[in-house]
């Protein structure tokens, strides 16, 4: 029961902390093996930052369909190629962003996502309204803190604590998703402070993974159909 | 890791085999306890079978927070008495209804839910609007074969074939759910013969509970509010 | 003419109040007869309150279908019971917070609610929702006093006041529901301050009952079928 | 209590048919006042008929509000001139549509509505969904035949039978409303051959109308604010 | 070419403004005949004041369709007696709210209306309804200025930038449509303040016109079907 | 006035044909420049091949842009790479789906699309969704002919016209959208066969972008904003 874990940036800056992170929550029967990227943009913010990574992303799931893994995570809250790589498959291919989403619905009526800067905001509202959740989440807002900044954990808290009690006081939310793989070290605390549930949206997938894996389910081919054969140049 | 699994009717008829379900799918780590109710009705088909199980749903769950168990599933594709029983609860109380709900969602854009009588089509369809889910459950239809009837499998089976048939081809939907506890055993023959997902709700309802207790995830208390004490005659 | 007017708490502090506002309200030929419930809780708040109502309103409606009522109210504004009611009943059974809800969808395009306590807001939300009405209901706020301190005006004027100050200047509500049978002195005064039609629900239940009495219609026994026979222990 | 009724087409032809049906169910301190007007068209089919009939429709109620009437209902399915209306006005005024689709939707989860022919459906459906109802009235189809001709009862019934046949069938409604002031004479036939509450829309907004004026209530001067004075030329 | 503007109040106030800004912007091939109203309000603000116009501009819609012009603009943001006129006519017939409502999405997600009075706003709003535009158009404000002071552009300009500014902040709109006709001259200012498109109705519309002549395109008759021929007093 | 349009499929097979119709249909003052990809897909089916072009219909549009064009048309009705285009650009980038969606709206209340495959349609619905204009876009069938064959056009017809026969007469759509950028010689036919408005998705495209350089208008940089500089390796 072999997951690959697809880091879809050009920094092999978030794979030690994904790995402990997974190495803590997978089942005894699961491997795990965390790729990134090797060429691409170092982080995806904008909707060009993911059109930059998703050539990238599907020659890593073309190369797990080869070595016969059982699931696939993409580890960026939006979403990546998702669509296009689980047409190209038939294994489960997650996004963290989808899974989560999925999950947080079981937990609250209205959820609430922070993002890492406002450039995310509309592909993530975008995302949302397509799959016919948006009434599900009233509440988007950023930090605003550049993404390769999010190693100086103060001060990424405090503007968070300003931020979440906003989205709480105002918008009323009843639970957060932390919108970026890289915000995950928050949840305890934010959880502590707000008494909501904080959801790790990479935890979600790997747990979804695994279940999909078990149950021998997968993606249907009606909604991601098989691509005819066109000639490439 | 103790999961309490009540269902929800006075009979013991279904406990048999979704134990050996449950058996054969829950983590090594997961221990299964599973009841029906004493009293009620013996089926669960309209509101008003499930007003007359919620207060002894309600009186089993109570007794499982007694009784310090991690988790626990109302083994109805109704969901009765589910935020009733999030009210007075801290640990996770998932509905074999809404856990597959989520999960198909993550499978498939257009899901078909195949229900045994016409009499629980509307209030599916009424829980699913609530959870803002109804644009992507276009098609719900029943075999009208009653829910005591079911151990004959060829005439469900060949039901289900017509129905699920006029689903796929006219209403185009690209996943199945199995709308009643009683229907999973349907699920490799459908599956084989329409190419599409086909969802065990109380399936998805154990991997939820497992990965929620792993976690450390449970419902908003904002969603689903503690009750405020109340004088009861 | 005779209509049944369940109050469904255990306390007959209410009956008193809706007997004289009935009473001065009523048609010439229609009759009142107010029961509260001699078991189950004071008051309603949350769904597990609901939950514990339930099977007690269910056995008034019984006993009113026994004695040839010629309708049935539920009065109190989370309608509880009352999908289940009209499953087993073919003469109308109303609650006062749909039939408010409709009618007040009928005197302006965005409606607010105020609540008594935050606790009922989620099964308010849910409930509106299940019915696809949730963009004509904007603002739902709660006044935060419990229930059954609603004998001091004076407290709960004051309250009021700032609550639906802000749901008329910042939500900008045009109709304002009163969102518990117990709110319903404050109706004038309301309207008088913010110039905006305030609905007491249970004046419009009644209503709505003697129309449907007269008119000779009832609800449709295709949305609230008959429950099939089954068996009860 | 007095009640303006605008018929609003320039004939006579329904004048004594509505006098019948309201003289039967007005409460007993009700007085009627139906009018026809003078010119205009003598059917409303399209937006365009609407149009022209706006005017005397508002001349009727300018001078319905010099006579002090209680409310004054607008006797066509299509509800002409209904804002306009409200704006110049304190007292209710009510449209058979609105009145009657309200109601319904206190009826059944799904209803169908009948026109008379396809040339109103586009207007009643944009209506529906303006007021934010359209997902409870999945169903609307047109009998087709002209309404002038609808003094041909047997002619419009086998057609009526063979349309809402597929209404109930197909489509499955559970309440069907009668989309045009002169259907009415159908309900009894139609209710006893489908088993669903049929609703004749000017019983309903009469009905709706004794209401409001024994509760004194009317429609929000928010949502229909009063004109702001302008030079008319 | 010839494309008929009716600028639908009885005042010749706007005509050379109108006419400035379309010389300036019209394809070479086009000409422009720009009409006012003989008789009605000198402004739209109310539905009533929309009733009081209709007639006169299905008048000059008839008079345009004799004298075979190519298209037909009315030009007010509300698009007064727009389905009638385009009941009556094949060739299109286009309104300057609804031209720039379509334009305005696609150019950002989220758009602001700024308004003249808060007259307008429930009329703007349930037309953005009716089409299933609403979630698009998140933020209506008015600037409360009566439309016949719009001469003295600094009072309105101030009370703009303060009113858009509470629209760009709080309600996050990305894109802005100027909800009346005569509001256009601020566009520039807007745009330049607040780095968003900032759209002019009417340059939409004549753009739009223009288009649906050169590729021999109008609106459908199966949505805006011709009437039936009805007899007339 | 330069338009460039990128053709994103690595064939010229299409150039011609589409420099025919924008040469016929182009204002005086527009130069139109066409290009198709030297590499990747000749076809456009699945949300793979979308991803597939992307990188070369954004290396065409950054080549675009330092030669100074005044817009971008990306001639395919899905729309690969729109939103990054955008992000990037502060030109109008525009694709023949949405520019012809937005012009549909304006032409009819219920418009469907004819797409070239099945494998097409999720893809499709998901983005109408996503904009909020599923509602308006009822109908979605395939004729299932692969695009490479769209030059035997007597194959193409006929089974066109049984496709949009049964959308006309069943799914009641009012326009009809060709949903792929091969079929626009299918319009005369299909309109008069039909009597409903057939929508050419790059004929409105071309208008569209005319339009917004006459008008200097842009996409928001709101909506669609600048990605934020990052490493690329």
């Amino acid at each position: 029961m072999k997951i690959k874990v697809i880091i879809p940036v050009s920094t092999n800056k978030w794979n030690e902390s994904v790995e402990a992170d997974y190495k803590r929550l997978k089942g005894p029967q699961t491997s795990i093996d965390i790729v990134h990227l090797k060429r691409g943009p170092e982080a995806i913010q904008s909707e060009y930052d993911e059109a930059n990574v998703t050539p990238f992303i599907l020659e890593e799931v073309t190369d797990a369909l080869r070595h016969h893994v059982g699931a696939i995570i993409v580890y960026c809250f939006s979403d990546p190629a998702l669509s296009a790589a689980r047409e190209i498959s038939t294994i489960p291919v997650l996004g963290i962003g989808e899974s989560s989403q999925l999950f947080a619905m079981g937990l609250a009526d209205r959820i609430g996502i922070i993002a890492t800067v406002d450039q995310t905001i509309p592909k993530i509202r975008r995302k949302l309204t397509a799959k016919g959740f948006s009434s599900r989440f009233p509440s988007i807002h950023a930090l605003n803190i550049p993404v390769l900044d999010y190693d100086q954990p103060k001060k990424v808290m405090k503007k968070a604590l300003d931020v979440v009690s906003l989205m709480v006081n105002q918008d009323r939310i009843e639970a957060l998703l932390l919108g970026c793989g890289s915000l995950f070290h928050m949840k305890e605390r934010l959880e502590g402070h707000f008494s909501i549930p904080v959801v790790v949206p990479g935890e979600m997938a790997l747990k979804h993974a695994e279940m999909l894996i078990e149950l021998h389910l997968s993606h249907s081919k009606k909604s991601f159909m098989t691509p005819l054969p066109v000639k490439v140049h």
